[in-house]
C-alpha cells in the first residue's frame, strides 16, 4: 500500500460534523463556527533532512514552515489570523536556535498580521520538526476551492518555475495580497498553491473539478534558477521538465472563463507589475493533462514526475 | 537557559493582533474571529518514548493524542469541533498502523462530535510523533481561564489521582460534558486539566491568579494505582506523593466561591454519582503552595516535584 492508497482508505472513516463545509482534500479546510466569515484551518510540517538541512539558517527555517501554511491560506483567498507552533527537537538542540527559528517566524507573522497564540516545544530523538496549525478567515462567498474549474477556463499561473531548491524555497512570499485582490475583482473558479510541482498540482484541480487540461510549452514562465541549473549541472533536468515537475515554487495556479482572461491579465500589469501573471493553458472537457510543444501534443502522467508519451 | 527561561524569553516577541482574546499561556488560545462564541485553539503532540513506547497498541497512541487535547477545550469549559492530524513516522512504519492510530483517533473524535478534517503523514527519522490541532468552542461569558481564583475560593479535584502511567494515561476519558456542566451552573472562578500533576498544574492557576493555596493532605483523592504502586514497588512514591505530583491525569482542576462549594457538591452527585469530586483546600491571598497533614503545614516547592520543607 503506498501513501495514495493509504490516504484513500483512511478519508472515508473521518468523522465530520455540521461545522464541516470542506473537510480533507484542498489546500485547508472550511468551516462554518457561525461567523460572517469561514474560518480556514491548515497545519503543515517541515523536517529536517527533507525541507532543510542542518546547515540551514533557523531563522530561514521558522519563515519557511509559516511561509508554507500561508501559501495553503492564499489559495482559498484567505486571510490568515492565528498559529500555533510544535517545535520537535532533538535533545542537544540549544535555545540560541530555538530563539532563530522564532525570529523568522515572527517577523513573517508580523508582515502578514498572524498572531502566535502559542504552541510547544518537545524533545525528539531524531531529526527536527517544526509544524504550524494555522487559522484563516474568508467572506463565505470568497472561498475558492480546488473543485471549481470549467471546460474552456484559461488557466493561469503567478510568477516563474522551477529550481527553487536552489534557494527560493526559503525566500518566497506567500500570494496572499495577490489572491485576495484577484478574488475580489474577477470569478475566480478553481486556485491551489504549487507546492507539488505544476504538473501535480494542476492534476489535483482536474481530479477535485472532473475535468482535464492542455497546457502550452511555451507558455510556461519557467525560472531564472531552472535556466542556471541546466547550465551548470550536467544532472539537472531540462528547464521546461524543471518548471512542470519541481516542487516548491509557493506561486498561485488558477482558472477563469476565458472571457475574464484579458481584462485579469490588464488589471494584474498594473496591480503586480513585478510579478508575472502567465495564462499557461486551457481546462478541457476531456479528462487528462497534455502538454502542446512544437512537436505536437504529450500526455503528461504520474505524480510530479512527466513521462512523455509518444505523441 | 532552562525551557521555562526560553519560553519566558520568547512569550513577549510573539505577535499579536486584535483576534487575540487569551494568547500563549492557558489551555488553549483564545480567538474572537466575529461568531457569537469565542473560538479555541490548540495543539499537542505526543511522541515515543515520552508519551507512549513502541509496545503501546497503536489505537491507544491515536486515542491519547487526541484526549489530550480534548481534556484542554475541557479546561475551558468548551465544546471541541474540529481536528487536524500529523503523523511523523519512521520509513519503515507499516500503512497497517497508521489505520490503527486513526482508528482510536476517529473512534474518540465520533464520541465527542469531533470532525478530522485533515492532516499529513510525513516520514521523520527518528521517533514516532503525533500532533493534533484542535478547534473548538465556547460561549463568550461561559469561558473559564487560569487566572479568575480569588482569596477564599474552594479548590476542586475531579476524579483520584496518580498512577496514571499504569495505564490510565492511555484510557482517561477527557472531562469535557462535566466541564461544560459545571459552567453552566455555576461561577467556576478558574480552571485547569491535569497533565503535569496537582501540584504543578494548581501552580499555573496560582501564578496567573496571584494568590496562594493550601491543600488539605487528607483530603486529596489518591488512585487506587497509586496505592498499588507503592505496594507493589519498592521504588514507587508514597501514595500522597504520587497524587500531588505524578502527570498525565487529565482530571479537572477548578475553583469557585466557598459559599458554593456544598451546592455544587450536592448537585455533582445527582449528575455525575460515578465520577469523585473533592474539595482539597482553598485558595488564599498569601503567596504560595501549602499543605496541611497531620504534622502540621508544609511548603510545596518545585515544578511537579514536592521538596517538603521543615515546617
Amino acid at each position: 500500500m503506498n501513501e495514495v492508497e493509504l490516504i484513500a482508505r483512511l478519508l472515508p472513516a473521518l468523522p465530520r460534523n455540521d461545522s464541516v463545509v470542506v473537510a480533507a482534500g484542498d489546500d485547508c479546510a472550511v468551516l462554518d463556527l457561525g461567523a460572517p466569515d469561514y474560518v480556514l484551518f491548515k497545519t503543515d510540517a517541515v523536517v529536517e533532512g527533507v525541507h532543510f538541512t542542518s546547515e540551514t539558517p533557523p531563522e530561514k527555517v521558522g519563515r519557511k514552515a509559516l511561509a508554507r501554511c500561508l501559501s495553503d491560506i492564499a489559495a482559498m483567498a484567505g486571510k490568515p489570523n492565528s498559529a500555533l507552533v510544535t517545535l520537535a527537537l532533538p535533545k542537544d538542540f540549544s535555545p540560541e536556535k530555538v530563539e532563530a527559528i522564532y525570529a523568522g517566524l515572527n517577523a513573517l507573522a508580523s508582515e502578514h498580521g498572524v498572531a502566535i497564540v502559542g504552541g510547544e516545544t518537545t524533545t525528539s530523538p531524531g531529526a527536527m520538526l517544526i509544524s504550524i496549525a494555522l487559522l484563516g478567515t474568508v467572506a463565505k462567498e470568497r472561498c475558492v476551492l480546488r473543485s471549481g474549474a470549467q471546460a474552456g477556463d484559461a488557466i493561469f499561473v503567478t510568477g516563474t518555475l522551477g529550481g527553487s531548491l536552489r534557494g527560493r524555497h526559503l525566500d518566497f512570499e506567500p500570494r496572499l495580497a495577490e489572491a485576495r485582490w484577484l478574488r475580489e475583482r474577477f470569478e475566480i473558479h478553481a486556485m491551489i498553491d504549487l507546492s507539488d510541482g505544476l504538473a501535480s498540482d494542476l492534476r489535483h484541480i482536474l481530479k477535485a473539478s472532473h475535468v482535464g487540461a492542455e497546457l502550452l510549452a511555451k507558455a510556461i514562465p519557467i525560472s531564472r534558477e531552472a535556466k542556471l541549473a541546466a547550465k551548470e549541472e550536467s544532472s539537472a533536468k531540462p528547464p521546461l521538465l524543471a518548471a512542470l515537475t519541481d516542487g516548491e515554487d509557493f506561486e498561485l495556479l488558477f482558472t477563469t472563463a476565458s472571457k475574464d482572461a484579458v481584462p485579469l491579465l490588464d488589471a494584474w500589469k498594473q496591480q503586480f507589475p513585478n510579478l508575472p501573471l502567465t495564462v499557461i493553458g486551457k481546462i478541457t472537457s476531456e479528462p487528462g493533462l497534455r502538454l502542446h510543444d512544437r512537436n505536437g501534443v504529450k500526455t503528461l502522467t504520474a505524480h510530479g514526475y512527466t513521462h512523455f508519451a509518444k505523441s
